[in-house]
C-alpha cells in the first residue's frame, strides 16, 4: 500500500487555497500532528485569469495549471484537489493529461445537494466564468435540481466581493455576499451554493461566524425563509479526508 | 533571472503551517492573484516528534525533514522557510545537505529584536525542545539580549496550549498563553517571543484579536506594564516577502 499524499493545485486564488487547507485541517479528526493528512500544495497565483479564458478566450491558464499538476504528479500525489470552481472547466483535460485522481468539487457538491430533501431550486453565487460554463447547471440538472442565477446588479456585487478577497478587503464583501444570498432567495432559491472558493473566505472572515451560521444573522428585508448556504470548500475537504482514510 | 519560488517545509504542525501561509498572503501587498508569491508547501505531519528528538533522542525527525526539503529542491524552490522553531535545531544540517536557501526564523527574530530599543530581557514561550536547545538564548545573547524562561508550572501550561492547537481546542489555550505572558513579565521580560509557531495560532484564533493587540486586553493581575508580544511567524513571512521581491 502506498501512503496517501494529498495534492492541492492551488493559488487560484491564494486566500482560497489557504482557506481550503485550513478547512482540511479543521475537519480532520486529530489529537496530534501525526493524525493529520500528508499534503503538498502547489500555489501558483501567476496562473493567467480563468474567468477571461472561459468568457472570451482572452487568456490561457491551462499550461500553468498543467505544469502545477505535473509537479504534484512527480511528488507521488495519490488524491488531488483544486479549490477553484472556474478552473474546473479544465478538469477533464487535466485528468486526461496527467492521470491524477482529482476529487471533482462540482460533482461532489451536486451529489450532496441531490441527496438532500428540498435542496432546490439552487442559487449559484459564482464567477461569470463558472456561470457561463454551465458546469453547475449541468451537474445539478443531472440530479434533478433547477438553478437560479443572480441578476446583473447582484452579479456585479458578487464580482466585487470576489475581487475584495484577492486584495484582502473583507469588510464590505460580507454585506455584498449576504445581500446576494437574499436576492437569490427572493428569486426562488431554497439553497445557495458559494460556487467560488473566495466566497466562503468572506463569510469566515476575521470576525465572521461560520457560513453555516449565516441564516439567522443575515439581514433579510422580506419575511422570506433564508436558504441554506452550501460551502463546496468544506464538501471538497470532507471528500478528500474520506478518500485518504479509505486508502490508508 | 529565475522566477522565485517559495518553498515551505511544513506540517510541523499543520495548523502552524496553515497559519504561516495565511500570514504570508495577508502581509503581501496585492490587489489581484498575480501579485501574490508563488509558493509550494510540503506539509508532512507524519514527521516524528521534534521535541523528543532534542530532549532525549527518542525520535528522529531528520530523515522525513530531509525528504521534504529534497522534494522542495526538486521543484526549483529558491527561497525556503520552515515554520517550526524546534525543527530549526536541524536547520544547519538541512542547509548543508540540500543547499536550499532557508530564511532562518530564529536569526530573523533575534535581528529584529536586537534592532529595537528596550527589547530585553526577552521572555521565551516555546516547546521544551526549543528551550533546551539554547537556539534562542544563543542568538539573542549574540545581540546583547538576556532571556527569561517560564517556571515549571507555566511551562506545563505552554505545553498544553501547544497540544491544544494540534487538536483544534483553542478556547482554553488562549487564557494559558495570556497567563504565561504575564508570568514572564513578572519575571522581568520586556518583550515575549511566541517561539513556537502554534502559539500565534492561539492568539489569532477564531474570535481573537491580532496578537499585536494582546497588550491592552490581556488580563494582568499586577500593575505591571505588559511586554510587547513578538510573533516570529510574521517576521519570517516578512523576510520571505522581502527576499522574493528583491529576487524578482
Amino acid at each position: 500500500v502506498i501512503a496517501p499524499l494529498v495534492g492541492v493545485l492551488g493559488g487560484m486564488g491564494p486566500a482560497a487555497t489557504s482557506d481550503f487547507y485550513a478547512t482540511l485541517i479543521r475537519r480532520t479528526p486529530a489529537i496530534r500532528d501525526q493524525d493529520h493528512l500528508r499534503v503538498v500544495i502547489w500555489a501558483d497565483p501567476s496562473v493567467p485569469d480563468r474567468v477571461g479564458a472561459v468568457l472570451d478566450g482572452s487568456s490561457d491558464p491551462y499550461p500553468a495549471m498543467l505544469a502545477g499538476a505535473r509537479a504534484l504528479c512527480g511528488l507521488g500525489v495519490t488524491i488531488a484537489a483544486m479549490p477553484c470552481h472556474t478552473a474546473h472547466v479544465f478538469l477533464p483535460r487535466l485528468i486526461a493529461d496527467t492521470g491524477l485522481e482529482f476529487v471533482d468539487m462540482v460533482r461532489e457538491t451536486a451529489r450532496v445537494l441531490g441527496g438532500r430533501p428540498n435542496s432546490g431550486p439552487v442559487g449559484l453565487l459564482a464567477t461569470r466564468g463558472t456561470l457561463r460554463s454551465g458546469l453547475y447547471q449541468r451537474r445539478l440538472g443531472a440530479v434533478g435540481l433547477a438553478t437560479v442565477t443572480p441578476d446583473e446588479d447582484t452579479q456585479r456585487q458578487v464580482d466585487r466581493a470576489i475581487a475584495s478577497v484577492k486584495s484582502a478587503q473583507l469588510a464590505e464583501a460580507r454585506q455584498a455576499v449576504e445581500c446576494a444570498v437574499c436576492r437569490l432567495a427572493e428569486a426562488g432559491a431554497h439553497s445557495v451554493v458559494l460556487a467560488c472558493t473566495e466566497l466562503p473566505v468572506v463569510l469566515r472572515g476575521p470576525t465572521a461566524p461560520h457560513p453555516s451560521a449565516l441564516g439567522p444573522t443575515a439581514p433579510h428585508p422580506s419575511a422570506l425563509e433564508l436558504p441554506s448556504v452550501i460551502d463546496p470548500t468544506e464538501l471538497l475537504a470532507d471528500a478528500v479526508i474520506r478518500r485518504y482514510r479509505a486508502a490508508r
